[in-house]
């Protein structure tokens, strides 16, 4: 059962993205919140904060640790976050004498927001290739068909003619200009947070900052300063470059809704979809959820911004509303990029004359 | 891998609802599909449009019909909904001579804005029945405890004293304005789509009315006219209602947050949630997932008033929008219901003096 | 200076409308709040909470009252609202020995909130009135012009031929829900608000329900109860239910743009609009207004359904959210109502064959 | 009259600000559009497109123009935009034989978008010091008063005691990386729009681009291509700058509205705001303001980005959609700051001890 159109058996394939439901599965969530607790123990260790056979005990227990989930269902529904439980349960399969050191001096959020950005920082990486592999794309058929004239419109009525070539560089200088910010953006962005349960790292004395900067290196995050737990404007920045990246591709879908008309003409879908009532309809439906999609992410982001107000220390509200938003919004941005590729292959331009 | 927390193996616990789950599911769809098909043919056969065994070879075939899943996903993808696939599947399964009969006179969108309308039904009546146990909860929990005197606060700050039960008052007489408003709104919501592929119901001649109302009256529904295929505002309407809802619980959940502070103490969570590094914290995960879910409505809501905007006779795009975001807001409502219900008896109040 | 669209010079004669400016204007709520402060004070002197004189010393006070606006300005600065230092002058106009008899018992809030239920009952009726005049409109249109054939569309692709009248009927439908809807919300709507600081008329002792209802009766309000200076549901519906007209009326305009495409040519704009630098455009002006004014609105809903977290007895951020978005709501639904109404009449259908 | 609460006579003094009520005005852009045509004839003169006697002729008229207001209003309705009559009325002022020499190669769409750029300029240089006096204002506040002892909280709960220069840090970071976005924003922003009718030069020959250079360079902006009639990555792109600044202020507004609580009483509003009923009260306005404003923007922003769906090469609803959300947002953000950088001041830390 699934409430999600990306995690539907059926609209999943017409919305969603691969890479990115990998990316934001649990699986992968666990991976790297492990991952996280074995780079932190190390991290300690090299400063002499815990014994280093306890980092080893919990890097070993780590790289392969299968959690009880229905404890950790439950534990999440009580605390309202997976990694209270999940460290009683590590911490139990640590043993002792090192059970204490598992998550020494780290906090719930420490975990789940550095996860977040191990998993981002590939993620971005594939949507950057996508974006260049589609600004290429553009580029050849603006080479190809590019000299083809084709109705200017303004305001949905007829103006003047122009080159097809024309309108494919509204297509593609956004694209460009995304992967511009994307390059901005990133350093900032993927960065470790660490700070412990109120943000101050003070339960490792003068080490914090060192301990910090080891597990950035260690995790290959960019930046391991300030602390980032309660401002989310990274997070939000995110969210409104997905929404960039979807409104771009929904204006070529709109555009080419409108060109594919089919007392417009100017450009056919080849495989467009079918109706279970008229044999004769070629649909735009690549076109269509383009529109959607950006449509989707362009509601989804005011969500994002309304989680920039994240009251003190953490705002156990403000945090969950974006659990809830931004991994669809990764999944929107991702469905685009695949339906956009697809579509520029599938398109087909009539005869001149 | 699942990409929303409705469907996350562990926060579904936190924010969904089984209810909600079970309705929304592809395979709760598909029965309502099929439903539609077998009353359809029935409609169409008592009016003399399709044989008599025409109706019941398609009634036996949608029954138990398990369609191949994989053909589906494909068709799904290509034709931007599940209907053509779908109907392709019944008629081989029919066979000859009945197969033309399948699905004669419909579309894909009178297949599944129906088919939405069966399953809403249940889950409406359910949401009343919650909607008036935690009514009377709230009233239970005034009589008990409502002398208590507490702060009334204005702008966040202390303002004179009233009674708890004056504010539990303002919990509970939203939540009566909504149930007010779901009997109001629901003869008109609930109504059947059935109009063919353009909406005029055109196939089946000067008969169109009469197996409409026929297929509404088969079906449950309470109206079978007009045709609301691009006129999307019950489906808006019910948006708003549910982001209603769990507005009004956010509010109060927003208000027992507060109540919970340590400085102000007028209630305490018996099962607060734990913190993986302050073992004396005592969270009000439960008030504040209302409030996430308040605002997680209130940002789809818009997306819902987009697709209002339902171009011509059918709007992929606006279609595609209502089905990414309506089954989250209901999972969101089924998640507050449930969420409120379950907070109501963890409340502890404190002695008096 | 003016930073609105609907302020604008120019522009809100193109999105704005003149009723709702009236409606909305500080001036008016100006005289609607000193309408309350007079009923109040003879709804208290009714009930012997104040002597008599005093209630005539304030209604003739309030019945011309000229506030100094600069101090009102400051005061609003400063208290967040404008009541605070508006009571104050009506006190000091007043004079001794009734001065304190001014506002009693009464709260900033019970001044605002009625004060926009007063506004609102004669603007919702001119709402009515106008949907009436447009659903009668388009029935005279469906009557004189409904049996042209014109193609019905499907995802942007030629489908099946229908009847004008046929899409005439989408348009009309939704407009005759709302005018249901709108008779069905409007009796809880149009509520007194009359509550004191903190909620509970304690101020008044047993007298507070009557008052209240006396007050209400004076000023034509539908009920007294329950208080709802912090349940904001009414608004959020009344907002709901703007949107929604304003939505119906964007899918008009987007079809009639769709229509008017030279290509396609079912209908023209008679006085469609010119361009600075192609003169042989007629623009769809009016149809992407609506279209405009649609999202508009559909934006803004979000808003007000995120201020039903609305915290305790009084809200500053929630209630403030209100006053920014709400007026734009009723304006862009005015304006809306104004375009539609004109466009009808501007349109102009080809000769047939 | 008026509609927003930016233009209200009482209100704009809460919520508002006269800097960008400046930039924002008709008359502003008024001399900025006047300014666009006088550069484009000089521009156009400098490569011999048009006579130098034109060129002087035209701008002497600009630089001085009055409008006939009565006749731009009503073609602005008509045509949806100012421009059209703007330009027939300069042409008449600048007479014959130089009145066809008036906005050649131009169009409506060039005139607008580059007048905002050109009063964006000095705005965004406004709020840049303004974001970097308050950035300094909170390092002499974490300076003065960092050391003391603050209760960190988690969820609504007291978690451990940090340094109110802890609290402090999560205010200010935010605060340097929107500076730093700015400045990575700001140079493809702040760009040039010409493109003509459809957005291809088309009229200027050969000369297109040296024109738009010249153009470009002369008005003080950073670029001149590509054209972005149709791409309106970079208004949304500001537009989520705006909300990321309205947001991290009402995270520090929350914040301080919650240490102001009187349990708390980390902190104080000296001249808090009063209320009507209770003289008691210090309501923390400029805070809650904060809040307000930031759920402003972070509803509008996702306008913005459905404007993003921008059909073909102008959509009058996209475009119009724009004019109706950006003045808003900047005003909320010009607000924002404003208050921000008044509360500082109004802040009064107890005694410790």
């Amino acid at each position: 059962m699934t409430i999600s159109a990306f995690d539907h058996p059926l609209l999943s394939g017409l919305v969603g993205d691969e890479a990115v439901a990998q990316a934001v599965s649990f699986e992968a969530e666990l991976r790297a919140m492990l991952d996280f607790e074995a780079a932190l123990a190390r991290a300690e260790a090299a400063e002499g904060l815990i014994p280093a056979e306890a980092a080893d005990a919990i890097a070993a227990v780590c790289s392969s640790f299968e959690p009880d989930m229905a404890s950790l269902a439950a534990g999440t529904q009580r605390d309202g976050m997976v990694v209270p439980d999940l460290v009683r349960q590590l911490r139990k399969a640590v043993g002792e004498p090192n059970a204490a050191h598992v998550h020494f001096g780290s906090t719930s959020q420490d975990v789940i927001d550095t996860a977040l950005m191990l998993r981002l920082k590939p993620l971005l990486a594939d949507f950057q290739g996508r974006l260049e592999a589609l600004a290429s794309a553009l580029s050849r058929l603006a080479d190809a068909e590019g000299d083809r004239e084709i109705m200017g419109r303004t305001r949905m009525q007829r103006a003047l003619p122009i080159r097809l070539g024309d309108r494919i560089a509204t297509w593609l200088a956004p694209l460009e200009s995304h992967l511009g910010r994307l390059t901005k953006m990133t350093p900032e962005l993927l960065a470790l947070q660490f700070g412990g349960p109120v943000g101050n790292r003070a339960s490792l004395g003068d080490k914090g900052d060192v301990v910090a900067a080891r597990l950035a290196a260690e995790l290959g995050l960019e930046s391991a300063n300030p602390v980032w737990h309660a401002t989310r404007d990274r997070i939000a920045e995110l969210a409104g470059w997905l929404s960039l990246v979807t409104g771009s591709l929904g204006k070529m879908g709109q555009d080419l809704a409108i060109m594919a008309q089919n007392e417009i003409g100017e450009v056919r879908f080849k495989t467009g979809g079918g109706s279970s009532a008229m044999a004769h309809k070629s649909n735009p439906v690549a076109a269509e959820t383009l529109v959607a999609l950006a449509r989707f992410n362009a509601t989804q982001i005011s969500g994002m911004h309304h989680a920039l107000i994240h009251e003190t220390e953490r705002s156990g509200a403000a945090w969950t509303l974006e659990w809830m938003i931004l991994p669809q919004m990764m999944a929107a941005t991702g469905g685009a990029l695949r339906i956009a590729a697809g579509m520029l292959d599938d398109l087909e331009f009539p005869d001149p004359g």
